[in-house]
């Protein structure tokens, strides 16, 4: 059983403030200055040069790979690190859609993340080969999975509302249907069990600054289907996804499986600080962290409804059809996180209207639902909305 | 006038070294560890999400481009940092092909790097519409420049031997064909004066853990001529490159200029890095660094060409024709460049024979200079290539 309050204690957050937006940036772990300080100073200072064999710098994307990949049901040897997760967005569509050369319809939903959907259009753009990116709602994915569909591309955790797709489910219902798949983790690695083998998922990407507590800018990841991986075309092929980066060779032959996702240079300062982040899963069980996260969201969605009738919840009530965030729909969602945060609870705004809060067991606890609560029905209950002019307004607007 | 001493004492260099390896990942700025620890625990752990704003990490990628700007001669506004070199090549050419859309070649030569070529390879095959990569020797450029071209593509400064471009009189000739330009600046910028206003080029790209110091895995920079800065489409058009990326729009609309070549979240931890690094340039002038550095190759050359007879001089011997390196070819220059780091003068290898010193005033001296002169010459006479039995190897092989 993960002894919560002992990962708690491996980060370091301010006083007075109780932090719920750890699905859009992690806090910081208390070991990365330390880790970073003798990176900077025994590695770069000292190796210089030298380090990207003697210190492991050129090995890290894959390890770190392979430690993201236990947390998300990969095989081993079959995640790489590097970019962000627009890139690896671009990686995996343009590595599918080549396997599926006669189908021209890219699904996705309009719960996708912005980003997935303007990389997608920029691709097909570049192929201009009359592909088509079709969106439909999240609850009409499953129907529009026709055998005009070349890749079916989602993001398990809606950013918005934390609605959770059926990933076997659908990811079977493409396969039957000659489809391939592309799934975005960036709401779900780090926040609930993701069996991405066992859902025989073709492509995954994620991002590790959110529950994997990486950092800012901290490098995104890709996951390439041992079926697909010798046999996919690198649509960006870098030096370190070449055979032999190292001979200098005037044409571009792909590494072997998954190394030929690796694009350019890694970041090495990031890396390192991402590796610190993943050291708390050592201690940590995701199955575990799922159930508290269920729980505690389910607690501030009884406490939230309870004290603020003004807020209508935007997420599913069901937990298990939910990712590890409760979002709320007001009006004038925006002043009102701004007022919240003032008060030291800090959630964000999602355009128009979502007020969204994590959940992270890893360091949230049911103390900090509670008082959560406590300050966003004070700030709800006496503030500029309450009054009799605001709901004037609102009703007219 | 530049005082070299004093940029000097703003790198923490290990005891023992001299350090010859600078254009391949620059030394750590003494400032870098404290600043980063500040950063890590001020910005992130305190700010923690409001840090994109509050600490300006979301403005970095542009006020980090318009320092790098000032030394390669951009107009401000439009450098952006992100990502690697290698996407930054396939951003600027993609864009530039879709300018040219009537035409089918991209020239570049055998001495580009490596990345360069493979990245072309990717973007030609991906759009599949029969482009041309054609690949000539550096002195062939000028000719090849013919009205098929679409884009020359090129490296300024080779990277195996430092034979320098002639970037004006390239980009002359290139426009008076009717082609555009993509000047990668991996071994220029920092290294010696670019103008790339002066010069009329179109697309310019660069890493920064080279002359810049930035550190491993330092994000790239890439710049757009504001003639075509507000008209390119990007073909990876992620979010951070949108109008409003947080509007959260499905469609993707271009942001205004060179915002556009953004694509996913910034690195922030290694931006900072590359922000102390940027700082010693305040106290150091371009035309001064790149004086000094053709001095110390000339002294150099000149050091090894009357003690190590069995090197032969692989860059060019007219200072204003080389870059800020010097290569010597030996066939052997493998083994001869391990027991050189085992000394501890640290250059490196590049297949099949070359052995590479680059030359960086800002840390490195006459004194730096002599004393690596006096060691290669002891390494090379004294070590196994000079016996009798490898000299007999050697001539048969």
């Amino acid at each position: 059983m993960t002894d919560f309050a002992a990962t708690k204690a491996m980060f370091d957050l301010p006083d007075g403030v109780i932090y719920l937006d750890g699905n859009s940036l992690g806090p910081l772990p208390r070991s990365v200055p330390e880790r970073i300080g003798a990176m900077l100073r025994d590695e770069w200072g000292e190796m210089l040069i030298t380090g990207w064999n003697k210190a492991g710098w050129m090995a890290q994307p894959m390890a770190l790979g392979d430690r993201i990949g236990r947390l998300i049901g990969a095989e081993p040897g079959h995640v790489v690190m590097g970019d962000t997760l627009s890139l690896k967005v671009y990686q995996a569509l343009a590595a599918a859609l080549d396997l599926r050369p006669d189908r021209r319809v890219v699904l996705s939903d309009s719960g996708n993340f912005p980003t997935d959907l303007y990389m997608a259009e920029g691709l097909l753009k570049t192929l201009d080969k009359g592909h088509e990116l079709r969106i439909v709602a999240p609850e009409e994915v499953e129907a529009a999975i026709t055998d005009e569909v070349a890749v079916l591309m989602l993001t398990e955790v809606d950013y918005r509302t934390g609605r959770l797709h059926d990933m076997a489910a659908l990811t079977r219902k493409a396969h039957a249907a000659g489809a391939l798949t592309v799934w975005d983790l960036a709401h779900s690695a780090g926040a609930l069990p993701v069996d991405l083998a066992g859902a025989g998922a073709d492509f995954a990407i994620g991002c590790t600054y959110k529950y994997l507590n990486g950092g800012p800018g901290s490098p995104a990841f890709i996951y390439v289907a041992p079926r697909h991986a010798g046999k996919v075309r690198p649509a960006l092929s870098g030096w370190l996804g070449h055979d032999a980066p190292f001979a200098f060779d005037l044409d571009y032959r792909p590494g072997s499986g998954i190394e030929r996702m690796r694009v350019g240079t890694p970041p090495v300062i990031q890396m390192t600080a991402l590796d610190c982040a993943l050291d708390i899963w050592e201690r940590a069980d995701i199955a575990d962290v799922r159930a508290k996260s269920v729980a505690l969201c389910d607690r501030f969605i009884a406490g939230v409804e309870a004290a603020c009738p003004m807020l209508t919840l935007a997420s599913p009530r069901d937990g298990a059809r939910r990712g590890s965030q409760v979002s709320f729909r007001f009006a004038d969602g925006y002043a009102a996180m701004q007022a919240l945060i003032a008060r030291g609870v800090i959630g964000d705004f999602r355009a128009p209207d979502i007020m969204r809060f994590g959940f992270t067991p890893l360091y949230i606890d049911e103390a900090d639902v509670d008082a959560a609560v406590a300050i966003l029905s004070d700030v709800m209950t006496n503030a500029l909305w309450d009054r009799p002019e605001y709901k004037a307004r609102a009703a007219v607007t």
